[in-house]
């Protein structure tokens, strides 16, 4: 079949991947859409040396075969970690955090840049009838934004700042803006930006204070979502004292942080990471979050998807 | 009067001090008991070279005059922060965050170390009778201790840790303790580990692993009161995923912080500072607070009692 292959190094278009065979608890799912996502992107620079395997982990597929009679021939998205099923987070519901998970397309498992691919059926949630498979491939970071109110009591009466103008930020924006709260965007691209205008304030990001300035234009919650270290000490100077931080940028390295500033201010940071994948089907299904305009490629063009300056851009296989 | 003055780098004992006049709205107060905090030690290292007057903001002292009348000749205790009344932290319940706040002994308002001193008078709470005075003057750090249950719901079911064995870390374990939960105390020294015996499991915080190690032996909560910045990496390795670390050190200068790791395990960081005062009063009262063994000094021998060892030093004063 045909796949992007990564090899630990590099990643190449190959056209003589074997279909995968499932187990005995997974189901196979030939693949219509597949996102990329700047994880991906992530990998190529040195993220995952480890891995070797098909890349991608955001899909849209049809059950081929499944353990689940009634999944077969159903059209479904799945989550990314495969958890052992006996460690503290796998007994807590916390699969997403078992240290020796496998993550598609990154950590022990082939991902769905391919025709076909493998995953346990636990994983496995059906779209909705009547949505469409492009706009149900938005689920994966979809759910990323709704980890937000699942970890935080969003409250529709204090100010709400996110920082950063990608993708994530704008679906954040789209889920955030649902509570009714005021929400001011920063953001360093001028162009993109201007797509935020319907979710709340935007703001260029170059030149703010971080020295703090007048504590009324401060919020009580700021989103990090830009991608980048100095997010963090645009977030800090943003933030209302005894008011909370969530961050969802990774990268790579440590960075320098005044630690006892976050003490004095009684500031609360909260780490966030993948979310529940029912309610982002759910405001999919409804209508609810704009979508931000995406791009499809075919999978031999993989270098002008990941290369591709659209918030989002995708994989049309099947 | 006597009082331990500093000049912006030094502190001195005098005995020219002028009794201090109260405004309208301040009370006049007699000190019977100063506490020494660590706090009063970094202004002696540098942490506040803009302050000039007397130092200290830990006290009990006998009100001789003030507005409200109710309070004159009674045993009372005292905040230390005096917010402007105007802004947005003082109008949402937040003046210890206030940004023009003065802070007694550190910051635009002469402290406690002295015979005499003048507060706000809201900011005074009157000491329950039967309540010793000397027990009384943990009201402020029992205070910050309680700071910990007021932000964080404190589960009695799942483990928690301590990192720290001074007397804020102390406070805080007879705090905690008093939910349910079971508790690890964390400490470099041997000899002050002992004494938190009576509060959980200790354990020498020498050769903790910070790559993990068993998810099993992992805390849902970690509260890190080591005042060192190397108790953030440690609280970080015995957090458990999606658990929480409270921070209550402070230090001068920034630390190195991995923040994606943070990001990827969902980990929460909440800062903690001041606290509240009447449910301190109330444990005070009814004795379910063990308190640390305390020594006291008189003024003039104000080296000692900043050199000492002991859990809690103070000064006897009136």
């Amino acid at each position: 079949m045909k796949g992007i292959y990564f090899d630990g190094k590099k990643a190449e278009y190959r056209e003589d991947l074997p279909v995968p065979k499932r187990t005995d608890t997974e189901s196979r799912i030939r693949i219509l859409y597949a996102g990329v996502c700047s994880t991906d992107r992530e990998v190529l620079k040195g993220y995952r040396p480890d891995f070797h395997g098909i890349m991608g982990h955001e899909f849209v597929g049809v059950v081929e075969e499944s353990p689940d009679p009634s999944l077969t021939g159903k059209m479904v998205v799945g989550e990314l970690n495969a958890g052992c099923g006996r460690c503290i987070y796998c007994r807590t519901g916390r699969e997403k955090h078992c240290p020796e998970r496998r993550v598609i397309g990154m950590d022990g498992k082939d991902g769905c840049f391919a025709e076909y691919m493998t995953l346990e059926t636990h994983l496995l949630h059906r779209v909705p009838a009547g949505l469409d498979g492009k706009k149900a491939l938005l689920t994966e970071p979809l759910a990323a934004a709704l980890e937000i109110p699942a970890q935080v009591h969003i409250r529709p009466d204090v100010p709400v700042g996110i920082i950063g103008d990608g993708r994530l930020a704008y679906l954040i924006a789209g889920v955030l803006q649902l509570s009714g709260a005021k929400l001011t965007i920063f953001g360093k691209h001028e162009k993109k930006l201007e797509q935020f205008a319907p979710f709340g304030q935007t703001r260029l990001a170059d030149g703010i204070s971080v020295s703090g300035g007048n504590p009324d234009e401060t919020f009580e919650l700021v989103v990090e979502a830009s991608g980048s270290p100095s997010g963090l000490e645009l977030a800090s100077s943003l933030v209302r004292r005894q008011g909370m931080i969530v961050l969802k940028s990774t990268y790579a390295g440590t960075a320098q942080v005044d630690m006892s500033r976050f003490v004095v201010n009684e500031i609360t940071i909260k780490g966030s990471r993948c979310g529940p994948f029912e309610p982002a089907l759910r405001l999919l299904e409804k209508g609810l979050v704009k979508l931000p305009p995406a791009e499809f490629y075919s999978l031999k063009d993989w270098r002008e998807a990941f290369g591709s300056g659209a918030f989002k851009a995708g994989f049309a296989i099947g």
